[in-house]
């Protein structure tokens, strides 16, 4: 058929792999099924999350993660691994005690199967109102046989005498709380989906459930070890089996280790299941676990109430990015700092004109773009819904063959911008020259940028900076600006210099309303040279100004990128 | 059934959006079958990869990218667009001119159906022994009502005369090569399918394949707008209805715009495609094309050749990061920095217990454990055959609640170290508590990392540095160094500082084969403090090692954290 030549095998050892058997299910229904309602969703950030982070979240970074989530509007948050670690038992006290928990929001606790721990996990939740205790056992092949030595009834006995011991656990130290129990068959993607459903009737035997008392199956994909399809055709199959269903519930938990785990979950909700485990921007061990941003902006995308909020994407990214301490990728769907970016100029054409279609929409209708059906070329939703907008980037001189204005900013001046940075540069650089004409020379470009970002005094201009921290004390500084072209001294106090200098500017009659969002700061990177550069996103009042500051101090580089961000703002 | 409290829902404005109309097939076969083949790859790493960067790569990094797909085994590569860049024509004609191009390697161009443009792309082709054109139209309604204000006869005879025209292009420029035809019906996820049908059709009567020439149709997810599953109807759809099945390749381009591009992919090779496009980590418009590492990856898990190397995938991330600028995810299905590592002493006790297994087995066999089949808990793939290690990562100090090593190295010394080299450390900190047991304290940290990283002094030393650079030449380096106590001098040249010395220290009769594969620095974080902080990952004959220099010069800091790699290495 071809004139191609072959592809040829490759020197990898693929033979050792066997390709996962397929499940037995010709009169499967999923695939005819669309999604029409978001799943009963739980957040595990706060433990198969935080448990796979090279330094775990201290106490505030937790609390700070506990408060998103129940601001984003989830109601199931699992907190921790209670009997795994004095940290995590803390935690749990401490959101109970410090009353943080709200009523309609239910916590719960992993615990493996072992009477002592199971103790000691329901102790950890005495006086909350309403909880779930989360209980789990291998029941993989390869677990019995290498890491437990058991048999299968042994293992049965396992999840079957666990959950005896968390009714009575309950029974002696939860009589005011309302309970809720939830097992999972671990490493259930490899186990044999009899033998699951096996010991899940058992332990649903333990537990009796009936109307207004659920029991959640959870059946992790603890491994993701196939394609998508057949972890629906593993939920259709087990959910056909129970004897109970009504009073089940089905709850997913998919781990990414083949990137698929968004796809296995969206199709294992078509066949049948009621409930998520996931978290944000899929963190959790390994390649995580699945993305609960993704899955429900994927719903959102569809007409479909995600139950979540998440209108300000980037202050959850933020806040994530600060708990984790590790990065979105800038391809991130929905997120990611390139997603709602155009660089081909075919597709800037079309966007403009969708964009211009919508106007008109409007316009002849009476009502603004925000409200009317979304429909735009390249663009799957409208950025404003979470709160993020479209940026036509051009690349400047790519016709040299040298890149464009990060690349100038580097290799001439070594201004290594953020990547938020340098596409909001790229916009002004772009309006320059659609203003002007033609392309610019590299020279043209720093002039702009030196206009843009370090030269302008208006209304304020740094004049002088004094610092003092001591152990136990705020931080505060005191500093001698131009504001307006007089003279002028102001008193600040912070977690550190930038906070100071914000709370001591956020004073003046001028009402600037400023907020840092993001900081980063190199040395210029010329040996021997001590120069600095600092870069401070903030938030003016409703908009987004990045700033850049310069000096030999990078306490001063840092207060004058704030300057500039402020200046550029009032400009 | 519950008594869990309700979700609520989501301010978000999700009435904007419909839901997308699922494909009316109920006959599907896709969903019983399974992947046994690697597809036709088509990496578009320097196309739709290298246009959605900040900066387009380089001629430089244009020829690395190039050079890496060859090596991996990639045979059709597109290369630019050469009609809409005057740089994308430059590189076309430096692989042609330069014999670049591998007798089996076939490049595509891609172009607009625009006479003058499929004029200049045939153009850039003159003296290549075998390529591609690649044509492609928008097909969608949203385009022909908005973008075009075209019908759809006029639309389809945009794709019959561009098809018109590269017949023509062949026989007026390229008599002597191997040209082969692809065609696109852009937006396709979003066009009525028999109107797809029709087009293609049309466009297959004017090129008229048969044994031997054969025509690609390929069917972009230009934008992800719908499950995965919905994706593999449409190309099931499409196959079952054109004409000459036969010699016609059906091509996928999956963009990732809900996250499930792999997941589309691999459910569309199933519905009977043929041919797959993308780029290496996923590059590419918005979210990304596609990942080829992933997908290459799936398949070699499931013991199918996946037809190109990733024997070395830290090499290939290497090379993706250094051409695009942009990095690859800490979680990134097989690749990432986290995705062999265990945190959880649970995880950690069950893969010991797996790998034990495998060596007794390897024993008893007489055989590597590399060429048993492989089985372990929580790792899907055998690390060793990517070049990867496994790694058990403890988390020191975290019963404090205050995190572990790396905090307390940042918190407490300001050192920002590097994740990879985050996660050595840990290791060297765990061997130390095993050897010694129990847990450490801050100061026993940092007493271990200074006399692993800052305070060897054998074999070398550095005494004193001198470097000079000029315009147009290589930068010279001269230094004093005691190697193995006794002063020496050395004198190197390279493209910097760090290149020179490696070169220089290269020449020693130790044979230290040294090369640096990863490198980062800051300065200390407290104002005006001047000592900057120098981190180097070295390949020092076979084995990965970082090292750490401090110093107030950036420049000796590398230096010294270069000697750091190799001092550890030696000891």
């Amino acid at each position: 058929m071809t004139t191609i030549p072959p592809q040829q095998p490759s020197p990898m050892p693929f033979g050792r792999y066997r390709p996962f058997a397929p499940i037995d299910l010709p009169d499967r229904t999923w695939p005819s099924k669309t999604i029409t309602a978001a799943p009963r969703w739980l957040s595990t950030d706060l433990r198969d999350g935080n448990q796979a982070l090279i330094d775990p979240m201290s106490p505030a970074r937790k609390m700070a993660m506990f408060e998103l989530l129940v601001k984003m509007g989830y109601k199931e948050i699992e907190v921790g691994f209670p009997s795994a670690s004095e940290t995590d038992f803390s935690f749990v006290r401490q959101l109970i005690e410090g009353d943080h928990i709200p009523d309609d929001v239910t916590i719960s606790v992993l615990t493996q199967a072992r009477e002592d721990l199971i103790e000691r996990s329901v102790q950890s939740l005495v006086g909350v109102p309403r909880a779930n205790i989360h209980l789990y056992n291998a029941l993989a092949p390869l677990f019995r046989r290498v890491v437990f030595r058991a048999s299968k009834d042994e293992i049965k006995d396992i999840a079957v005498r666990g959950t005896q011991a968390v009714l009575k656990g309950i029974e002696s130290y939860l009589d005011t709380t309302v309970i809720g129990y939830e097992y999972s068959p671990e490493i259930f993607t490899s186990t044999e989906l009899p033998f699951s459903v096996e010991v899940c009737e058992a332990v649903t035997d333990v537990w009796q459930p009936e109307d207004g008392r659920e029991i959640i199956l959870n059946l992790p994909a603890t491994v993701e070890v196939a394609t998508p399809n057949v972890y629906a055709d593993q939920i259709e199959w087990f959910g056909r089996q129970l004897t109970r269903r009504e009073n089940t519930v089905i709850s997913l938990h998919p781990h990414n280790d083949r990137g698929t785990a968004v796809a296995a979950t969206e199709l294992a909700m078509m066949a049948g299941a009621d409930r998520v485990e996931g978290c944000l921007f899929g963190h959790g061990e390994r390649t995580g676990n699945v993305d609960l941003v993704t899955l429900a902006m994927n719903l959102f995308s569809q007409g479909v109430d995600p139950q979540v909020d998440l209108s300000d994407i980037d202050e959850v990214r933020r806040t994530v990015e600060y708990c984790t301490n590790l990065p979105v990728h800038p391809r991130h769907p929905y997120a990611g700092d390139l997603v709602y970016t155009a660089f081909s100029g075919s597709h800037q054409d079309a966007i403009k004109k969708g964009l211009e279609d919508l106007e008109r929409q409007a316009a002849e209708q009476g009502v603004p773009v925000g409200q009317l059906p979304w429909e735009a070329p390249y663009l799957p939703i409208d950025p404003h819904d979470v709160g993020r907008t479209y940026e036509a980037v051009i690349r400047v001189n790519s016709q040299s063959g040298k890149g464009g204005v990060a690349y100038i900013l580097k290799a001439e001046h070594k201004l290594d911008l953020p990547r938020r940075a340098q596409i909001e540069f790229s916009r002004v650089v772009q309006e320059r020259t659609d203003a002007e004409g033609g392309e610019m020379t590299p020279d043209e470009i720093w002039s702009v940028f030196r206009a843009e970002y370090l030269d302008r005094e208006v209304p304020l201009k740094l004049n002088s900076v004094h610092t003092s921290s001591a152990a136990g004390e705020k931080d505060a500084l005191d500093v001698n600006v131009y504001v307006d072209g007089e003279l002028t001294s102001l008193h600040g106090e912070g977690n550190g210099p930038l906070s100071a200098f914000v709370g001591a500017i956020n004073g003046l009659p001028h009402e600037l309303d400023v907020r840092v969002l993001d900081y980063a700061e190199h040395a210029l990177s010329a040996g021997g040279d001590a120069l600095a550069a600092a870069y401070v996103e903030c938030l003016v009042r409703d908009s987004v100004y990045w700033g850049v500051g310069v000096d030999a101090n990078i306490v001063t580089a840092s207060l004058k990128a704030v300057i500039s961000a402020v200046n550029r703002a009032a400009g």
